[in-house]
């Protein structure tokens, strides 16, 4: 098969790889039709985080059941299937739980293998992890295009939204206007909030905001951009959604929180020293809750949503590729040229 | 009046100053006749933080009303009082949610004129600050050492118990052996914790922290410390009590939380960077929470207990001094021979 692989800072390229196989009886093959390229691939790519080298790359994985090992029950080939960024078992303690990202036999994608950005993929404990399309979307292109991004972004901007403790009526502040700040947008609009004030610096990501359901928009920098949103919620917001990750976000966070209120983070925390931002929620008695999104546990329920035609995320997507031209939209994602790239790589139509 | 006063560090003196009168119709001023010294006068006391030097110093203050201005309506001369650690109006958004701390005209003890460490102390917004003892115990000594705690340490311990969630059945680990460290064990106990795990290195403030409800002791270090925690708790615990505020403590706080768990922290953050601790953290989803005790809101329902003689935290004071023999007081908390110094101060008797 062919498959995206990774050789170094910027350097990404589709290469021949032996087809994977069923080697476990809780394993499934897929053949991919959908994937992404996600901003954490970004990381890599830049160089900013180490990766295997030579390593099958990609974690968001949508496509056909090719094969199934004994103990796979609820997927047969053929059935259209989407996958979380994380395998998980999905019967241990943390599963069982809702924090499917704790796994005790839980593992990332990629590696030696196969990853998500290529013709297939093995899936490890497929019962866990895989998530049955229902037979009467599963041809849908409008409906798949839709469901791709629970692989990942929408799963993690409506982790920002539960950790923040977003609910009907209030106002959430939501930092970062990458995909899973916007996703975070609609995340808060679809639990209810009544204000939802979206900050970032790219005017194309904010009309997405709006279009997500934004009621108001800072594109200002640093201490004006805490000012302005001071401003508008009267000394802060008892919601904040931070998906970004850096120091100075972070510190954004804490600084237009209302005291007492709630950060929900899920960008990668990266640089993070107590300062200014530890010194502030402490100060404040801001809560933090959230991390790696558990979002094999949020896809049934968000599933239903956008099945029902009530969600849709994918206008995250502002460029689509072929399995051939990855290279170009990593290049295009690193050049801020689009918010996110889909990836069509059925070569079987 | 006498007053301690600070003048550098490792000097702390006692001193002359004029006595505090009511100058706002909102204000009282109580003679002291109990206070104490605490973890955090030590920053200054060890120079580790800036203070005003020729300032009147401490914030624990119990005592009798001696004046009060015309706006002040629930104490009056004569009544046995006590205040937390800062000032607050009571009828401001924070104070009304609970978050004393926050209070949108509240301030700390201290500054120009008097502190809570000499023979008087002028109580701006009295109504919102002061909580009066009830007659019947107003002048029983073992009640009013009882009560005492409840000006910083029992709330802040107790906040640390409330904010990671503690509940009847749980087990909780307390990172810390000082007076808010034992007092979070205390809280614990109170809130109906089945197994607490108290983690400290000093034996004779462990030995107190049995006493006070924890269940099992771990008095190792680092990753000693840290595996045996999780060997305890087959995991993590979903409760801890992060009462130190050292990168050390919090990371140690992150490590032994099971993922899902909630921190409670109430030591103030120092040197934390995020490589290892919001790290953890955020790989786990541990919710932190917490901050800055509001004492004010929690006194009411601790002073129940108390009184009802269900709830002890005296045993903190493992050292009395006068007023005079302040400075010693000092010295004897800042070698640890003394886990946390009473100071009587009524000259009248």
């Amino acid at each position: 098969m062919q498959t995206a692989t990774y050789h170094g800072k910027g350097d990404v390229r589709i290469e021949e790889r032996p087809d994977p196989e069923v080697k476990n009886a809780t394993d499934a093959v897929v053949r991919i039709t959908h994937t992404a390229i996600c901003g954490s691939d970004l990381w890599y790519y830049r160089g900013q985080r180490d990766h295997p080298e030579n390593s099958p790359i990609g974690h968001e994985p949508m496509g056909i059941v090719e094969d199934v090992g004994d103990a796979v029950r609820h997927v047969e080939p053929g059935d259209r299937v989407l996958a979380p960024f994380t395998i998980s078992c999905g019967s241990c303690e943390f599963c069982r739980k809702g924090l499917t990202t704790s796994c005790v036999n839980g593992s990332s994608w990629g590696g030696d293998e196969s990853g998500a950005q290529g013709e297939k993929i093995r899936v490890p404990h497929a019962g866990g992890t895989l998530v049955r399309v229902p037979d009467r979307y599963k041809d849908n292109e409008k409906t798949l295009e839709a469901l791709l991004p629970l692989t990942d972004v929408m799963c993690t901007g409506h982790h920002a939204a539960v950790s923040a403790g977003v609910d009907t009526g209030d106002t959430a502040v939501v930092i970062g206007d990458g995909a899973v700040g916007l996703c975070g947008v609609l995340a808060s609009k679809r639990r209810g909030a009544e204000r939802i004030i979206a900050m970032g610096h790219h005017e194309d990501r904010l009309e997405i905001a709006e279009s997500f359901g934004a009621t108001e928009i800072i594109s200002a920098r640093g201490e004006q951009a805490i000012t302005e949103a001071r401003d508008q919620t009267y000394g802060g917001a008892d919601h904040v959604l931070e998906c970004v990750g850096t120091e100075s976000s972070m510190e954004t966070a804490a600084a237009v929180a209302r005291p007492g209120g709630s950060v929900g983070y899920v960008g990668v925390p990266m640089g993070v020293k107590d300062t200014e931002f530890l010194r502030t929620m402490f100060s404040k008695n801001i809560s933090l809750a959230g991390g790696i999104a558990p979002a094999r546990s949020y896809i049934d329920d968000l599933m239903n949503d956008i099945l029902q035609g009530t969600l849709d995320p994918s206008p995250v997507f502002t460029k689509t590729v072929e399995l051939d031209d990855i290279p170009e939209g990593y290049r295009a994602m690193d050049e801020r040229n689009a918010v996110k790239v889909m990836v069509k790589v059925d070569r079987s139509g």
